[in-house]
């Protein structure tokens, strides 16, 4: 393997995605167009895409005591993404969750975690952080979260936070830990009680002293520029939206990747851009990440060889 | 065993059931109490009912060539149902459903079958019809059902028809071929065109020379005695009911087990309102189905001993 593993740390769920005409608004049968069964959830979809994308990628992650955890795993490992660390918990209920999509990809979410499963780990996976090329958690599982961003810090590797919406006090504790903090802009904009998106980059610039950047879909990706100390706007790629599920985990996966094979600040967000662009073009949540040799098509670098 | 199976064919889904404070009403994210996956579909349920409620079953329907169809096939045949005739759809998904249930007990239902898992059979499945106690269809796969009432009827066996709400045409197709029909009222209603339940019922008696029944739910079940040429009301039994989802099934199951028993009609459509009766007082669709153990506690007979 010739690009160190990057380990992904947080949820793993169970999607079942109904794609309809429009979404259901109250009792009554609604027919589906389409549906797909999809192991994902955000550390889970950014693992897998991690090695689509190029990259390698390890995954920490809770799995119930039943027949859909073990699908989990099979479905992730099948991505090739190293499951031996993902926690068995007995006794628990996998994580599943429920999502309809209607033609113009509004979502209907509805999630159900059994409230045993994330409980705080004991410790640390039996990994050498050290040979890892970075960390990337998000908000789904703040105590291994922490865990792993802090012994990040102390071997010296990048660690990524995907921060999203969750409590204020999770992002609180998690983004100090973190080298990379890429939030989503209705989680920043919570954060910083910004009124707009550059305020709340701003803010996060100021509250921050790593890497940060805010990701508005179609709108783009705002991240400050130490070295020039100034806001950048990595502008998204035009593409025909047919959904945007998993866009944020593809685009962070993206991001990861480049960034451990050594591109730049700037060069790791195009390619997170284009790679979370072509995935809103396909339907099927995770499952429409695209391959490095698509991105190679469009004009980006191949994966560094063996 | 004491009893002869009951061959039930139809219908077979993977059922996911949120219960929700509300129902979800349009976009956004949806938090539920609870939430359990569960194999059932009409026939399977009440296949699997009919073991609960003290009687035999072997199940002919449809299962995808996917993880899913083997876990459907698992669930059924560990409720002690004869799975060996489950035909296996190659290249075709698993039909699966996912429900919303509020604490009223309305439902939103997304049902999903791919269009080419309920295919045509060629032949009936490789039983001696003979040996059978009865014959149980639902409306959701017609030429099989069709087969196997017409077969019923060549060896002189009872076939139960599940009148659900189907397409006109199917119900006029199978209630013919058919000794007993048990309609749901909707579907009843919608067939013979009345404005009443009893008006169903009369419209029903007179259009079929068998046994015809309508449930109504908590209003009960109302049938026609051919012996006093009458119209009969069989009172629900009252319950706080939380889950109604099934409750249909093992009504069906439990009138379909004690005819097979011998007991007489009146005494079937008893023992089945009992049954769907206690089911309602529990969530989880057909797993709140009760065991034979409890309708005895009850009042009811124990099931015939070996």
């Amino acid at each position: 393997m010739s690009v160190p593993k990057i380990l992904c740390v947080g949820a793993l769920t169970m999607d079942t995605i109904y794609r309809l005409d429009k979404l259901p608004d109250g009792p009554g049968k609604f027919i589906p167009l389409d549906a797909v069964e999809v192991a994902e959830g955000m550390a889970a979809a950014q693992a897998a895409s991690i090695v689509r994308l190029g990259g390698a990628s390890v995954f920490w992650a809770n799995r119930g005591d039943d027949a859909t955890g073990q699908r989990l795993v099979d479905q992730i490992a099948a991505e090739g993404v190293d499951c031996s660390h993902v926690r068995l918990r007995k006794e628990c209920q996998s994580a599943i969750s429920t999502i309809f999509m209607d033609r113009a990809g509004e979502r209907t979410i509805v999630p159900y975690y059994d409230p045993r499963l994330m409980a705080a780990p004991e410790s640390l996976p039996d990994l050498d952080f050290a040979e890892l090329g970075a960390v990337m958690v998000d908000v789904r599982w703040p105590e291994a979260a922490e865990l792993a961003l802090k012994e990040a810090q102390r071997v010296g590797i990048p660690g990524i936070l995907d921060a999203d919406v969750a409590q204020i006090d999770v992002l609180e504790r998690l983004m100090p830990l973190a080298s990379h903090v890429v939030a989503s802009e209705p989680a920043a904009r919570q954060f910083t009680d910004a009124d707009t998106t550059v305020d709340a980059v701003m803010a996060l610039a100021d509250w921050h002293a790593g890497f940060v950047a805010v990701t508005s879909g179609e709108d783009g990706c705002r991240w400050f520029n130490r070295k020039t100390n100034s806001l950048r706007h990595t502008h998204a790629v035009k593409v025909d939206a047919v959904d945007t599920l998993a866009a944020g985990d593809v685009f962070h996966a993206g991001f990861a990747a480049a960034l451990v094979e050594g591109q730049s600040e700037e060069a790791a967000i195009r390619f997170a851009s284009a790679a979370a662009a072509l995935k809103c073009s396909r339907f099927g949540g995770r499952l429409g990440c695209p391959t490095r040799a698509e991105l190679v098509e469009q004009g980006f670098p191949p994966a560094p060889a063996n």
